[in-house]
């Protein structure tokens, strides 16, 4: 578990790795965003993207898998704001790798044992290019008593 | 279909509504966002959230659910942009309604046949609090020649 004061500012963490499959984006979209360019290679050709693509929340769905198979996760409260963007569509076939870096960490000011860690988040594919850019804030543990040097 | 010139700048419009079970979370949880405070009340209970909440990304995809299902749908293009926030949590059985409101309209100077619109989206739980706000712009295509008046 890595806590508050594990964080280092300006450091760029590699998380992880998702290679996304056309049956991925199909079934995603079925159940949670039924629209003809996340569906159909036909009616996603005629589309303004030109091929099928997934899902935005697909997308930032997949920045949340690959946060929650971190080996060694931050000791992560509440979230308390996220601004995202999806520059570049996510594609069948896709390895998608999530980068995130701390911009800012402070203590937090109501809740004791807590700070407040600011993230830069990206989510690139194989051509570097950003398919998700998160700037989020969330609530992260101090270091219990007794636990660590 | 709903195109550019239908979009009126203002006005408030309620798109749907979809009630949340347990399960719901929880299966969502375990696919995309598997923490244990999306996945078990025991854990839930000890978070600073007090109980079972559902993922930010399910809340996310509970929006696109709604409006991929709206019944007169925006002939809409590719998303440009979307900032969200996730003020209030979301609870098993809260019944959450959609709501999009239009704040700016223009016609796309890249793109023929396509406008630019942009919208403030709130997805608000029984007693009105707003669990996702979002802002999001949009091309949306212009009526077809010979369509409508």
């Amino acid at each position: 578990m890595q806590y508050f004061e594990d964080i280092e500012v300006g450091r760029v963490v590699e998380l992880g790795r998702h290679t996304v499959t056309r049956e991925e984006i199909i079934s995603f979209a079925r159940q949670w965003d039924p629209q003809p360019f996340h569906l159909d290679e036909g009616a996603a050709g005629e589309s303004l993207l030109g091929g099928l693509t997934a899902s935005s929340c697909h997308t930032y769905a997949i920045t949340s898998l690959i946060f929650a198979q971190v080996p060694n996760p931050l000791a992560a409260g509440a979230m308390m704001g996220i601004t995202m963007r999806f520059p570049t569509p996510v594609r069948p076939g896709d390895t998608l790798t999530l980068r995130s870096a701390c911009v800012e960490k402070r203590l937090s000011r109501s809740r004791a044992g807590f700070g407040v860690v600011t993230s830069h988040i990206t989510l690139l594919n194989q051509r570097a290019e950003e398919t998700c850019v998160i700037e989020s804030s969330y609530l992260v543990r101090c270091t219990p008593e007794g636990v660590g040097g």
